[in-house]
């Protein structure tokens, strides 16, 4: 490789996706140059091989209509995975792409070299370069994965051909989402996840309504189980063996065991920054990379899933438009509190904020009120809770001794749609007391959420009286 | 009529409406004697005339199902429109009910006459009375609408046929629903409207949108014409004129004009209370009901239509809350800022708060903006607006000086589930740099509500530029 002479610009972005365009964008309509490194599809997963892909399966598999329908509607959602449109837009905001790998190296001014098409390689020097290089699925540890037919999440959410029997590992998100798809597309489907609740992390009834909804979409959910080795059965497909000794027999393996940080070879430590144990690039509330030593690294910021701290589309664009209005001269920090977890199943799960065990976890003194949907006008009206479907709930978790909302799981019809309310109520740090005085429309979803707060204030006034008694 | 001796209780309320029902239970609870009025179904019209039947025919007409099948289903919600589970639970929380019709008599204590079945009256001895009494449908000044066959919307409502013509006289929220919910059940709706646009009071565009919406069920939509005069058809229908020189012929005139307070016989004033021009009963914010000085009448109250100042089931709730709040001796006031006014077509609309010219004329200094869900991620992968249907569309009223949120218009999939965001930063006060950084998830469609709030507070920052220049 022979290196082509340094170039110098205002901004290099290594990466694309999510985070790292809306910050090349918003800092070169700042009137910054602007070079953007990417070595695949501008744009990165989301739109073309995890969010956009999955929700519209999902959208198809509830519609009802078939595998090669789904497959087509897909490929046109996704654009035919064509980045034309992306980077025409780059364009439009005077964004160079620079196609090729990038990584930092050592010294000053900070400079990246990326590795062109071609086996040449171009070296970038700027004042600032954002890190948003991305992750790359975790495979989990079962022996023999191998020498049977895998996916990853990115592979299912391009096949063109429908597994018989699917075996899905992971009962994340990905894991459900993917899981009520392919059951609803026609496919057996098997879930093993090896906590003993699916959504792990998230309060036990989100997960127990999680696993009722995707039996009542027929998969066959299995909690409290790990895979432990795989072999080929012969005809093809695999026979995966579960540490309770059962086995699963089927045509493919989907591995949704979660994402990690690609921060191998971006060259984060030979530019002064420092890891976590997890791989991720450890950054301050600016979005700027700490040194080993916790001080911010002049000039090296880092958005997105390589920051390990937050990885949804919407987090990274969170921390690109604070990079930007840090930039712009309006000191803004990130705020995790409020970003919502969604789950986008019919029905769907929306969760923000910390559970009622996180918040324990964080030192609060912990009130909690779980209202189920079934008893609401709304939903008898449509026999919501009469038949199959799993009628969901809201749970709301409060600070005791403040009233102050600190999380909220919302599972049911239109809960991604109705959860909003309480993200903002935990993004604005407001109490219970003004929630229960909220009034909220008659047959609406929202209601749900009066019960649950009208209970926690009855509590919060009685715990008062017997302080004051 | 020869009265029995006057009974002593603690409260009597008049009316078992939302309201009037929540208030006698929840002072019951505090452990008052409390006898409830009431000459018709305990409950008042929403479970069984209003609110509940109108969504579950609403939902039928969605889900197309055939006439015969959503009247089983409509009167299954409406529980046949016996009140005997309502009578219970007013039992339960120990609540005397009257059956009969009430009014207030001059003099103290506070006395209630009720006319009881058989022509006997009881009169009650009260400290406290709540009016309760509910409103009554507007019929406008049509001439020959008594010639021919109409209908209230409590009569479409508890219908068990279906006109084949049927014109609805009113583009409100009742008329818009009953329009939709007709033609999808069968019939051919033409709908008129005097106003220029349908739900007259919102932003113009929301009433566009509802004309699109309801035109592409089928509704024939008439705006900015006025019916004049009413003759029968000659077949057992109505020919309508109206005063653009056209014509309509219907089988069935739907009056859907709006309601009245019942005040008529009530005593309002008799008790030392007083009506404003349209006939409400005068209340302040802790539902006191004033004198014709302004002044709290001592014990005399009112929540619900009878008070005029917002006719929804849950603004009534509000009511019966703040009444039963200060009864058990913690001040709170009522806040209508915030009570949402949602119509449950499909798609929905939902509004809050302050419309851009209500603002005006309250004398913000306003601006606004909306943005058209069509743009949205979420719209593009189920290809709405490619369609019939109407994308809809976030309006954000916000006063410029401070940013604060006045009011906000929701139209679209799931806009009264998504749109209750804004209500509660409506309620709460909150301003367009916390919308503006407050995240939310990839694909929902509160997505929507970013680049209305960004562009706002990009609008702010370049005033206060201007401002600092």
């Amino acid at each position: 490789m022979t290196p082509v002479p340094p170039r110098t610009v205002d901004v290099v972005v290594i990466g694309s996706g999510s985070g790292g365009k809306m910050a090349a964008q918003e800092l070169a309509r700042q009137g910054r140059r602007v070079a953007l490194v990417e070595d695949t599809r501008v744009g990165g997963f989301c739109p073309y091989l995890s969010c956009v892909p999955a929700k519209s399966m999902l959208l198809s598999a509830h519609a009802g209509i078939p595998f090669d329908e789904a497959v087509r509607v897909r490929e046109e959602a996704v654009a035919g995975r064509d980045d034309a449109g992306a980077v025409e837009g780059l364009g439009a905001d005077g964004v160079q792409l620079v196609r090729g790998r990038g990584r930092l190296l050592p010294g000053r001014p900070l400079t990246v070299e990326v590795d062109l098409p071609g086996g040449r390689a171009e070296r970038l020097r700027s004042g600032t370069v954002v890190l948003a290089a991305g992750s790359t699925p975790v495979r989990p540890p079962v022996d023999g994965l191998d020498d049977v037919p895998t996916w990853t999440s990115e592979d299912a959410l391009s096949a063109t051909e429908r597994p018989g029997r699917l075996l899905v590992l992971g009962g994340g998100s990905v894991g459900c989402e993917l899981s009520q798809a392919y059951a609803g597309l026609g496919s057996e489907v098997v879930l093993v996840e090896r906590d003993e609740q699916l959504l792990p992390g998230e309060a036990r009834w989100v997960g127990d309504f999680m696993a009722g909804t995707l039996r009542g979409s027929g998969v066959e959910v299995r909690t409290g189980v790990t895979a432990r080795r795989a072999e080929p059965d012969g005809r093809g497909g695999a026979v995966v063996h579960l540490d309770d000794g059962g086995e699963v027999r089927a045509d493919r393996v989907l591995v949704a065991g979660g994402r990690s940080p690609r921060t191998q070879n971006l060259g984060v430590e030979a530019a002064g920054g420092s890891l976590d144990d997890s791989g991720a690039v450890r950054i301050d509330s600016r979005c700027r990379v700490l040194s080993p030593q916790g001080r911010p690294v002049p000039g090296l910021y880092a958005v997105g899933d390589v920051t390990g701290v937050s990885t949804y589309t919407h987090s990274a664009n969170m921390q690109a438009r604070v990079l930007a209005e840090n930039a712009a001269g309006r000191d803004r920090e990130t705020d995790y509190a409020a970003v919502p977890r969604a789950v986008y199943t019919a029905p769907p799960v929306f969760c923000v904020g910390m559970t009622a065990a996180q918040a324990r976890r964080a030192g609060h003194d912990v009130d909690s009120e779980m209202f189920p949907l079934g008893q609401l006008e709304r939903a008898n009206l449509i026999g919501i809770g009469c038949g199959d479907e799993v009628p969901g709930g809201v749970e709301v978790v409060v600070d005791a001794t403040t009233g102050v909302v600190l999380g909220a799981a919302c599972a049911g019809r239109e809960a991604d749609s109705w959860g909003a309310e309480l993200a903002l109520a935990v993004r604005a740090r407001l109490d219970v007391d003004l929630l229960e005085e909220h009034v909220r429309g008659f047959l609406t979803w929202s209601e749900a959420v009066y019960p649950a707060v009208a209970e926690l204030r009855r509590r919060r006034l009685e715990r008062a009286q017997r302080a004051a008694a």
